[in-house]
């Protein structure tokens, strides 16, 4: 039976269009429906230079006038618009129509096709094991992905390099390189003149003030760098992941054996990446895993990340012992093939470091790293993963799927953070690295976990020596093990300060870690807290512009533009929600307090009064304070105390 | 009118009893009923030595036994229980009876009124001005504590000082000293063996692995730690805060003009104390200011902070310029006399400083603070707390009320960091400091507020050393300014930070920063995410012992004791309904997975089975590895592969 055939089998079912562009409001409880479009915000695209193909993406919040007043007379002074990064693609495009059953325009298609290295061809054969059935009638499965809006599978041309690696060591800048950069400065965009980077810190080479397609190209060559981007994966609107960039930051999604389902997902992936995600790691274990993926990434526009393990388990009916490479590289052609962008590979679960994790409190926490544990164990031989590495490198320069070095070996509580089996890991993880790299494949090595405040740091510095500034992927690290709960805070703490370290990417942690699932709440709330972590390393790295978008919204907290302060936050939606708890009059809105203080007793606006004071008697501010203060107190107390009514 | 009178005329309305000692449940929307107990957790005092009137509450947590598999055979291993510090009081004590109309009982009593140092005296007679009633009609009130319950004033005999530090600097180890010397050793008090300190940090003076009574003095005596304890608060268990001792939390409740209610206030005060916090700041700023206040103290069994400038501002009727020392001196010893603990004094917000805030964004962000800059402006003279400092001195000693020295030019925003205003202020703090140390007054000092990642240790460092070493008591700080409705998180970023470089007590933030005034849930998540903070830095410092609750919970996790997991979290009644959202069945409580994962890609389930493996051949775990593995691979796979079913 041939794929099409199978296709055809299931196009009777529908699967509703989960986005609806006329409503904010949530259709079920299970089906999470992603607001279409941010407040006070449009969409914008600045094109390219080098490659006028390419028109980045970001979203312009417009703020409203600041009121000022001089001799008693009301004046406004327009704000200007912020543009900030924008990571939701076109379900926040009002000109886009959306059908998830057709996927999202393949953007990148004809940069790929142009480049003339890469061909069409049929794909492997998909088989009811894709989808986990093995001994059950496939027809219970979910809806496939519509064959007709299906492109053909592409493949690097006669064991050819696709890599945007392999183009940055040849000199050249590809439309993806040039995407990044403009992405990267969003700020710029708006006004040079304003740039005041903090006094920070830089890691290796500095950041430069403006980021160009030739430094963005010349940081992928050094492997500093990495654009995820699977040739199979056009859709994607690129984004950079290395710590002379933005921090980024990683949404796990992933139906599993005893919750969700494909819609589910599906939707929690259009959530994730309408509060801020960079990239979405599909971590599904059970049923239909091959369907529901398609359905991700035929609609995603950040790069899908995957741990073919899992599948390749599934495969095997749930028996590690039963693993093989030939089942698993048959995963590795079959994802690749669908444009999963990077691979979760834990080839650094060495035979040897095994007995290293013996005495730990909490064992080996990762799933792929147990899984593969229990293979080398059942074996007695060297996981396959090293063994075959490169043949995976052949594999993932066909497609350009990025390595992402696991952590098999990560410390699951504070007491086994930084220890011996860790540290032999990430070793490991650098020897291959080197192979990776001599294969022009993208890498980035992922990290703890769970690491005491003090004992940061070392990984940092660690990964960096040892893996020669591939860049970062840490989960947390979370600080303390006491809080199930609210691990997105006890974690948020540990990524906003490796981020501000030079991690380059952080997976972000869910209340719900430990506990269960997360359900779209607990994705929001993980997605925005690292949101905060990423940026609040942004801050302290100095990274140029990352302020501005602070002191927007802190003027306008000063100046009691409640709005703008809205809809300039990480949630407009949340800020403006609390604060109408206790004050939904619309008057609230403009309202020179809030009820944490109450009117007569907000600093802000009693500071104001001492400036407006200044104001009207139209001198300037810091003089109407230093000069003459015993002749203005006389003024201001004549005029009754309270200049402000 | 007396006080008496004024009394007896409010006595026919009935305020509720807000514990129910039978429910957990909340029984109205508004009022908050706190939980009477914590889960699998029994109280226990601990006997002082020096002084036997010490009994020193400690909470322990009882775990499950662990279930061992030698030669196929289950044999359990019981878990020592762990004893966590407890700041909930008697509400908590099953054994104690609560009666909000009569006040906690006064544990203090007998160790202050035998120290032969204080009488008793009529005190000062309140006035409707002291609830905010200046031209209205006091009868609307609120219920005033009973006369019946009121103990009489008490204050240091012919001017003499009764302050913690004048002890501990004649050399005298108060009854109170022991107390919190026995209560920073929770850890030790179950065994001693296990203390394995995490290579970490100190400043300054080194913790001692373990604290004793002489070491408290000596740091109260250096003013490096205080003990707020008024003599007119004996209600609480004494705590201490120093960077040499556990980081502390305070959280803050309060009316304000447009919400809340009295019965909420306490309750607030009561619901925090429940989830961890060890002092509370009583901020409120409406009506009915004195009587609130009353009704918090007298059933506080941490101690109480406040800003006195609010209600002073209250009695000239919101008129800052009409301010002035003899109304602020009566307003100091109204709340002495009613049991604060710890005032917040801006004193350094100096008329020369003023002018330094005139360019910042966001102006002076301190309620305080500005309304003393205001008081400044308007009368061109120096800030009459300034000038009267040795004054406040004087009733501060005759209390034992706390200076918590105000940073009313904290920076509002990131762009305000570190500035000249909030370090013009720090050295003027430090100056402060100086003179109170002269009259044996303990002093802690207020820190920011809003600074990035880069900048906070500059404001550790700055303030050890200006004001040689006085506890540092900061807000948060806030790492980014762009997060309204999670300023929880941003601060606590910047909180734990702050408490590893040697903050000793952390202010909390709660969600609604910035919005508007903190609900229930809201105090709940700011105390929890406060705790997180504070535990964080603890274990970062290397406090002795600060591991073990992370380690025992660590444990519990790897061996599915699910319940041990939940009981042994800051929050217990959270992580136990996040697990049962998905999971309700009560077999899932020992069941070997979570949904997060499933059964079968559960990590600590599958190193579970390698290490059950190793047990099953009675062989010890890291030989089972690292000896005669192909053998034991043989075993392993005739076995089944799946050993754990």
């Amino acid at each position: 039976m041939s794929t099409a055939e199978i296709a055809s089998d299931h196009t009777t079912k529908d699967i509703p269009l989960l986005i609806n562009p006329n409503s904010n409001e949530v259709e079920s409880e299970n089906i999470v429906t992603p607001p279409t479009s941010y407040p006070a915000s449009r969409k914008r695209y600045i094109p390219g230079t080098l490659h006028p193909c390419v028109h980045v993406p970001v979203r312009e919040i417009s703020l409203s006038p600041t009121t000022i007043h001089t001799h008693g007379a009301a004046q406004d002074k327009p704000n200007a618009p912020v543009c900030v990064y924008d990571t939701s693609g076109p379900y926040t495009d009002p000109d886009m129509t959306i059908d998830l059953q057709q996927g999202l325009p393949p953007l990148r298609v004809d940069w790929i096709k142009n480049r003339g290295d890469v061909e069409a061809y049929p794909g492997r054969v998909m088989t009811p094991q894709d989808n986990g059935y093995i001994s059950e009638d496939p027809t219970t499965s979910i809806e496939r992905f519509p064959e007709k809006s299906r492109r053909s599978t592409l493949r690097a041309t006669d064991g050819g390099n696709v890599t945007q690696m392999h183009y940055a060591r040849k000199g050249i800048i590809t439309p993806e390189m040039e995407f990044v950069a403009i992405r990267e400065n969003q700020r710029l965009i708006e006004d040079d003149s304003q740039l005041q980077p903090h006094p920070g810190q830089s890691f290796g080479a500095a950041t430069p003030k403006v980021i160009t397609p030739e430094f963005v190209r010349d940081e992928i060559a050094r492997g500093r760098a990495i654009i995820p981007a699977n040739i199979n994966h056009p859709e994607i609107e690129p984004m950079i992941i290395g710590r002379n960039f933005l921090v980024k930051i990683n949404a796990n999604i992933g139906n599993s054996a005893v919750s969700s389902s494909v819609q589910e997902e599906v939707d929690k992936m259009v959530w994730a990446t309408y509060w801020g995600t960079d990239t979405v790691m599909d971590l599904s274990t059970g049923k239909d895993i091959h369907d529901t993926r398609e359905w991700i990434i035929r609609n995603s526009v950040v790069p899908i990340g995957t741990v073919p393990i899992y599948q390749a388990l599934e495969k095997v009916d749930g028996k590690a012992e039963d693993l093989s490479w030939d089942i698993f590289k048959d995963t590795l052609i079959e994802q690749a093939e669908q444009g999963v962008d990077y691979f979760t590979i834990h080839a650094g679960v060495l035979l040897r470091y095994i007995p290293l994790t013996a005495q730990r409190v909490t064992g080996i926490v990762s799933r792929g790293g147990s899984i593969l544990a229990k293979w080398c164990l059942a074996h007695h031989q060297e996981n396959f993963l090293y063994t075959h590495f490169e043949d995976i490198c052949e594999i993932m320069k066909t497609y350009d799927v990025s390595f992402s070095l696991g952590d098999g070996l990560r410390p699951g509580c504070l007491a086994d953070a930084n220890d011996a089996a860790q540290f032999a890991e990430l070793e490991t993880l650098g020897e291959l690295t080197n192979i990776a790299w001599q294969h022009d494949v993208q890498v980035m090595i992922e990290g703890p976990g769970h690491v005491p405040m003090q004992m940061i740091k070392e990984n940092m510095d660690k990964q960096l020596e040892l893996c020669e500034e591939a860049p970062f992927y840490t989960l947390g690290p979370l600080t303390t093990d006491i809080a199930p709960g609210y691990d997105h805070i006890t974690s948020a703490i540990g990524a906003a300060m490796i981020g501000w370290y030079g991690t380059a990417m952080l997976c972000y942690v869910t209340p719900k870690e430990h506990l269960g699932l997360p359900n779209r709440e607990d994705v929001r709330e993980g997605v925005i807290t690292y949101k905060i972590a990423a940026h609040a390393a942004d801050l302290a790295k100095g990274h140029p512009g990352a302020q501005h978008r602070d002191d927007a919204l802190s003027k306008a907290r000063f100046e009691f533009r409640w709005q703008d302060q809205f809809n300039l936050s990480l949630d407009p939606h949340k800020a403006q929600s609390f604060h109408d708890e206790t004050l939904p009059q619309d008057g609230a809105k403009t309202a020179h307090f809030c009820s944490m203080c109450g009117p007569n007793f907000c600093s802000m606006k009693i500071t104001q009064e001492v400036r407006e004071f200044a104001a009207r008697k139209s001198i300037d501010e810091a003089n109407a304070i230093q000069v003459g203060l015993a002749e203005k107190a006389k003024e201001f107390q004549s005029a009754g105390g309270q200049i402000y009514s």
